[in-house]
């Protein structure tokens, strides 16, 4: 009977210890949906030397600055860049207040759904389109209009909110570096104001550390209530070598991570490159046309090409999208 | 003697019980250098209010937003505004490299001293010193000229570091907003450059919270090597209505405290006044003509005059320099 007793509580210590350290185990693992590899361990070797105060290479928290593209690095891109479906949507939703698109162009093709004659109309179209739905009003109706979108809307693939189009690895990235005294900016060719309604809720990132493109904007006073109205003019474009130039407007000094997707990012990843002291590049490369999309070097949206051969020069690192990430969406 | 011992212990008690209950009157006020008054008491009513979870005033911290004007409100800016002096100062330190400025104005008569002759060439001369001072270099080299001008000129009047030319009563404010979950940015009409080099260690603002004024600039290759290269060419003027654009440019939600000393700060008073819920806006006043310097409405540098009146009319707290600060500078 002793022996069978003491059978027993060895086995259920056992378990018990099993249990234990497999709790350890999950939770030391920060980013549980990246696969064991070259990539993942890229990420938690250079947060471990920057935030060891013993090392050569330690950081303080100050200059823990993080920036990261949005579209195609955070959340997809894919079949087109996500605010240009909002831009379509608007469209159709300030259709009946304007009677008159119905035979003006670029309007009417886009209302029949022909999106092919839309698209044909280059960039005067995309530019009358752009006006009737990203200007002309305060600052606070755009976001209203913004809000209201990324509430509803759906992807046209997936059926998904497209706040769920958000890749689960990159969320917890942004959690980690936090963790870890980082202070996360995005640094998006992406309007300013379009991302800055959701940021916090979606990635933790609030609207002081949202970094965009924009239009310019003209403080009055409307019934002696004050406003910001949105001009048809063009601020600053925060892609390619602008987002050099965005982040030092906004931030102020040079980012020790950078993190992007596509050759508009290279410029960026150059610019924290060339900081003193550790500095930690990635590209997101997308290979995975079974749960997201595979493209790069021919396409027209999310191009990956320069930024690529550069990357693999420097030894920066690059995400293979299939191999890395053991899950994609959170869904 | 036992009556004796007893009320010896008395005494030694009551003592320590005034010790303890003097440090507790000294740790509880947060504003020393501030009069007893209805300025500090509007600031302490207000910080009060919103930081209370019970109270239906209540702001979340993330909503904490708090902007500074800096001429004028965190620092002096007589006999004239301090980025004067620098950009007059680096004239004499560059003029070795440009004998050509010894018979070309406006440099000739500066050179000289003759600063009538100079301010009567009016905007092109201004235009054509910035033009040799602030721009045509790359960020890192201005940032240099900008920490090497601050860590050793002089002020005229006092002799002392520009830097210790700031508002004692403004920094434990500063501190006293931070320590109550506000975060603090700076909206002033100079230069976001001039400022980022010794905001953190001046007033605990971090470059990432300064918004001014700003030429545009040029992300470059110089021998493989990224730059950013300093345009003459206005990028954004941050003074008046623009100081809205600017809030709403960098921080992308309306601050809820305001703080300025000029007619330049109106417009941001008025946005931060037309949010919902509780809100605090406060004008600086210089009347102290002892400790300081008194201007208002007739003064070319700090003008207060339309914002005054609209402060009176509003009921916006007005500090009285020489009435409601206890101490000026921190020396």
């Amino acid at each position: 009977m002793k022996t069978v007793r003491r059978i027993f509580i060895s086995c259920v210590l056992v378990v018990l210890a099993c249990a234990a350290l497999s709790t350890t185990i999950q939770a030391a693992d920060p980013l549980p949906s990246w696969n064991h590899g070259a990539a993942k361990n890229s990420i938690l070797q250079f947060v471990a030397k920057v935030t060891n105060e013993g090392s050569p290479d330690f950081v303080p928290p100050a200059e823990r600055i993080a920036v990261f593209d949005n579209d195609g690095t955070l959340w997809a891109e894919q079949p087109m860049y996500f605010q240009f479906l909002f831009m379509l949507d608007r469209i159709k939703a300030l259709a009946p207040q304007h009677p008159e698109w119905k035979t003006q162009e670029p309007f009417a093709s886009l209302l029949k759904g022909d999106m092919k004659a839309v698209l044909a109309g280059g960039e005067k179209a995309l530019g009358q389109l752009m006006m009737a739905t990203h200007v002309g009003m305060t600052s606070e109706e755009f976001k209203k209009s913004v809000s209201d979108w990324v509430a509803t809307a759906r992807h046209p693939k997936t059926g998904r909110l497209f706040t769920e189009m958000v890749y689960q690895p990159m969320l917890e990235l942004l959690a980690f570096l936090r963790e870890n005294g980082f202070k996360t900016f995005i640094v998006s060719g992406g309007g300013i104001e379009f991302m800055r309604p959701w940021s916090q809720r979606v990635y933790g990132i609030p609207p002081e550390q949202v970094i965009g493109s924009s239009v310019k904007t003209k403080f009055d006073l409307r019934d002696g209530k004050p406003v910001l109205v949105r001009l048809p003019e063009i601020n600053f474009v925060d892609d390619g070598p602008g987002k050099p130039v965005g982040i030092q407007m906004h931030i102020g000094r040079r980012p020790i991570a950078a993190f992007g997707n596509s050759d508009g990012d290279l410029q960026m990843l150059q610019w924290t490159a060339a900081g003193e002291g550790p500095r930690f590049m990635l590209l997101v490369h997308h290979t995975d046309e079974e749960r997201e999309w595979a493209y790069d070097r021919q396409s027209p949206i999310g191009r990956l090409d320069k930024a690529l051969d550069e990357a693999q020069r420097r030894g920066w690192t690059v995400v293979d999208m299939k191999k890395d990430w053991k899950r994609v969406f959170p869904f």
